[in-house]
């Protein structure tokens, strides 16, 4: 890394989730983008409207809120609801609120975040320490538990809470609750302290920025050495091994992703935070060689992360299964989480790239469209129909067909939740005289550029339903300014119009580089033909299967869609035939082959023949049973199926899915 | 099923491990056939000599074996080591050492019986209840924690042990001891008892065997209670569900088996007892659809059962990862135990077909060839060497592509000694007038037959190795007997040899049916050719792959056998060529098609090409990154690659493995 100082790096307001204080870009906040309409802005309005309010309903129904009355007024007990983290979803859903009341200054929303505020702080132990799980009458001792306690996990999402607040409204006794115990972690596990990591990293990423927002240098100085300690074997060794909590090799010098995915993603981007503060380009080429290793190799094309239903998982290179894909929402979270800080240390447009696939086929798919349940687990293959376990149900796990009003382990409506609500944050960037657009869709952006200039752009489009992108000049600034346009990996063949003036943009960055005037408007024609994507041949569980995009969205193939008797496992895929876009889904052809019949045993001597005839060898009879009689036939009549966008599937009802399709060989 | 009472069915003696009392075919015991020689005698010398001590060195080095002195000295406390079930092991090995005693009269062997029943026996509460783990001072209190506790599932191998010592030796200090805890179960569990089940099945399958050899008819009574109290929702709900232990849904009802694979099979092989032993052919009738449906749809080619890591289970119909295949050395065990059963009630030759399938691909895999090391999962796909964990090491982890000495959760050990030690007595069978082969190894059948005439029979075979085996009559009845020689459903145009008489027998039973002389040989030559196996197209997980199996062993690729540089994931394997038999080995034909560099998307817009040419249009970049390239050139010099029967994997170093290797498509 070429360090670059932003020029208002520093900056402590301005709604920004992240603000290094070395960087090639700058991030704009929620104060500088607000969405004007669309399909970030739905959701987000949705959010806003439903989630907040879902999420409080169930933390008080089940008594996460309660436990923080109970510490208050000394009467804990065993009985204790909840998971050890489920203070966490508190401060998730606080920080969803701080962001909120940036971008709508709806006071209704303030309140809520003063009287959630109100319930944690006198909660909090007169050293600071802030936990309801712990360390009160007839608790488990204070940090008894490094592995699995969470109770540093807790205090990061505390200080992201409390970073969110102070960069959209200042300090306020929820900042105070979040310094006293962010003083406590310093003193506790400093230099001198507990030689201790968290069995599950948060508390770095949460040290780091609310270090960076304060400018307290101890915390980022934490921070660093939470991250120095681990890998070297500092908690104890459990059955699913050290790796799990990435305590089995230092992050500096390692090559993969490894473990629990969500704590793999939540460590990444506190390094990210930690290399960018202290200029250590070793650190950051190390996650930069990870995100590498993980995006060649085990990342699924939603971009989802996390193979192993098991641990929550990085499985092995190329262990890449549909039906078993974890996926889990919150690594999408902490993908961006990790893709956007080396965005902004590197402005290398791949970050961009992977975040919007991220955001688009794994965010955006876990909320159900009236934002009163997720998803947790996102495969990319669904075998059976699920159950549907109703509003009023708690998942007690996460893999599921339908989505779920609230989940035993309830981290991912809440890590949803706070990432719609600062989503415009991810959108654009600055640099010294160049404006950034990193994704698309309705919105406004009033930037300040590193010269000091300012520029304000709107931006409208259907986008990803449709990929004509238009920009608007609402006030140029005086001279040459650059303004540059993603164009996504996938968009060959993407058109510029700069006032009937077309040219042709490759992926990467169309810039453009001139005095522009207010009222001028620039038009990015993205391709969105429907495409047949093809697995590279090393990811087995996809072998000999396409799956089907459509610009920046993932399709899936819905049993509900298949005619009257057709199995979705029977259904193969006619590549002959390009796939035709209509009405925001994709029409495919197909053909049904049928399964066998119970009892055949179902490897045989020769080669299924996969096209429409038979052989009379096929024939021979290889099955263990009675009745084995060889592959069946293919059915030839081809029909037509329609695909959805995988961000919808099962907002009908529970249904049995893919996403990669067996192809028809002939 | 048409009942049909075998003879000697209630002989309580004559080492059979499962003597029914209706069903089509008597079991033959470890005192009617003697292995003399090949693949399993040698594997049961080894058991014999090196596991039985090593199983007890570890649970005394454990303290699983004191933890029976404690409760005898009245020195319990909340320190026990080992798992709720650690008692189960002690019991598996007792059963072992009963069989092995019967099969060499070594005294010795012997002791070891008497010396661990000696420490057993005190430990037992007056009342007959007998657990190290719950009940005494500082314990859970009894049958506290029936979904977790596996207290029945110690009684229910306890009592497998005992039936073990009173068909090999006759009753004693253990056969006391197990019928006090019998009488116990049902004391506390009967009609009008606790209407509770046990999380892991296993004492059904203990009170109908103890029930039989005994005569003790309110045995079988209770383990039909079990039976019928199950998949009512009897046991709480748990985050992997109630279909985990098979509470879901009744035995009779279900379709298919699920949850647990070790739990399930238990389950079902009780219900065979039960069936037989009541004449249901409904019951029986369901076991056999479930086992039909198991095996078309969620086995392994090894025979292997059990998909998922997550919770030992089967997966949904067709979910079958090589990489993450769980396929546990005890489901393995279990499956055996149904299909043995099913194929007594029924005499259908798919059950013993399976047998052989699991004992030499499953079974067989899991003891390093001196066995003091066991496999506890059986992937059929490893995708990286594995670190050895040393033979002082206890794995914490069932998974591991190296052969542990000794786990945390120990169950398989254990399973694989006693199933061992017993092994001839799934080698035959006996009808009113046949004598049935159903396994090949050198050994010597001396067998009574329904009508009461007596045959004696010598086996000599290099099998699995060698595909001829030859039955020399040591001893003929007078008049006509059938002898009746299953040829494997993989033996097409295998050849019977009656004297020079040659004639070209079909999968299913060979059948000479005549008067039989003394001296006289018949050959049986079954074909060894290696061959190419195809994956029936809906097992998604090896779509596009080929397996190779010769005879009735599956073959693999180990990293270790590649030549240097070339990466087990980039071999493809051209089936043009014909695979060829080297000793004891395969040879195939191969060519690498390298994998992509770090950081490209592995995701194409366009088909690889796996043939040796490559299209400029291929060149094109469509990775996510800027190296993105496209797919990667074949390497089209062919090389030869040499294949290793499955059950030797990883004897030589810890390695990549894959069963299922990419077909080169032209």
């Amino acid at each position: 890394m070429t360090a670059q100082r932003t020029s208002t790096g520093t900056d402590p307001t301005g709604g920004r989730p992240v603000v290094p204080s070395l960087g090639r870009r700058r991030p704009l906040g929620v104060n500088e983008i607000e969405l004007t309409g669309g399909f970030w802005a739905t959701l987000q309005a949705t959010n806003a409207a439903a989630t907040f309010e879902h999420c409080e309903h169930w933390m008080e129904r089940l008594g996460w809120l309660a436990n923080f009355d109970r510490v208050a007024a000394g009467t804990t007990g065993p009985d204790r609801p909840g998971w050890s983290f489920s203070d966490s979803e508190v401060y998730k859903l606080i920080e969803a609120l701080c962001w909120e009341f940036a971008r709508s200054g709806d006071p209704v929303v303030d309140d809520a975040v003063r009287r959630l505020t109100a319930r944690i702080a006198p909660a909090q132990d007169p050293d600071g320490y802030l936990n309801t799980c712990y360390g009160h009458p007839q608790q488990q001792p204070r940090y008894s538990d490094p592995e699995m306690g969470h109770e540093l996990y807790c205090t990061g999402h505390l200080l992201q809470a409390a970073v969110a607040r102070l960069r959209t409204t200042g300090t306020d006794e929820l900042v105070q609750v979040a310094r006293r115990a962010a003083d406590h972690v310093c003193e506790t596990f400093g230099e001198n302290g507990l030689r201790a990591v968290c069995g599950h990293p948060e508390i770095e990423v949460g040290l780091a920025e609310l270090g960076r927002v304060l400018g307290e240098e101890r915390y980022l100085e934490q921070a660093q050495l939470f991250l120095d300690r681990r890998g070297h074997g500092t908690l104890r060794d459990i059955p699913l091994g050290r790796a799990y909590f990435q305590d089995d090799v230092p992050i500096r010098k390692a090559d993969t992703w490894r473990g629990h995915a969500v704590r793999a993603l939540y460590l990444a981007a506190a390094a990210v935070d930690v290399a960018v503060e202290r200029d250590d380009g070793a650190l950051l080429d190390a996650v930069q060689r990870q995100w590498a290793h993980a995006v060649a190799r085990q990342t699924y094309l939603t971009g989802g992360m996390g193979s192993r239903h098991q641990d929550e998982g990085f499985g092995s290179d190329w262990e890449l299964p549909s039906d078993r894909a974890y996926c889990e929402t919150c690594a999408g979270v902490a993908s961006v989480m990790v893709s956007w800080r080396l965005y902004l240390a590197t402005g290398e447009v791949r970050y961009a790239d992977l975040i919007e696939r991220t955001f688009l086929n794994v965010v955006a798919t876990s909320p159900r469209s009236d934002g009163r349940a997720f998803f947790y687990a996102n495969p990319l293959h669904q075998r059976v129909a699920d159950d549907w376990p109703g509003e009023d149900g708690v998942s007690l796990r996460a893999e599921s067909g339908a989505r779920a009003a609230w989940f035993d382990v309830s981290c991912c409506p809440t890590n949803v939740a706070r990432t719609l609500a600062s989503w415009q944050a991810y959108a654009a960037s600055a640099g010294e005289r160049d404006l950034t657009f990193l994704q698309f869709t309705g919105m406004r952006v009033d930037a300040e550029l590193g010269d000091g200039r300012s520029v304000s752009v709107d931006v409208d489009t259907d986008y990803p339903d449709d990929g004509l992108v238009r920009f608007r000049i609402v006030r140029a600034p005086s001279g040459p300014v650059a303004l540059r346009l993603r164009v996504p990996e996938w968009a060959e063949d993407a058109l510029l119009d700069e006032g009937g003036r077309l040219r042709r943009v490759q992926p990467g960055f169309a810039v453009v580089d001139r005095e522009l005037e207010d009222g001028e408007e620039l038009r990015l024609q993205l391709p969105t033909a429907p495409r047949f994507t093809w697995p590279d041949r090393h990811v087995d569980a996809v072998r000999g299967c396409v799956a089907v995009e459509r610009g920046p969205l993932v399709y899936c193939a819905e049993a509900i869609d298949l005619p009257e008797g057709v199995d979705l496992e029977d259904v193969v895929l006619d590549t002959d035939t390009e796939p035709v876009a209509r009405d925001g889904r994709v029409i495919v052809r197909a053909v049904v082959q049928p399964g066998p019949e119970d009892s055949r045993w179902p490897y045989h001597r020769r080669a299924p023949l996969l096209g429409p005839s038979r052989s009379n060898e096929q024939a021979h009879a290889d099955g263990m049973g009675p009745d084995g009689t060889g592959p069946d036939e293919t059915r030839t009549d081809g029909f037509d199926v329609t695909l959805t966008p995988y961000h919808q599937w099962a907002e009908r009802e529970p249904t049995a899915m893919r996403v990669w399709l067996p192809v028809l060989t002939r």
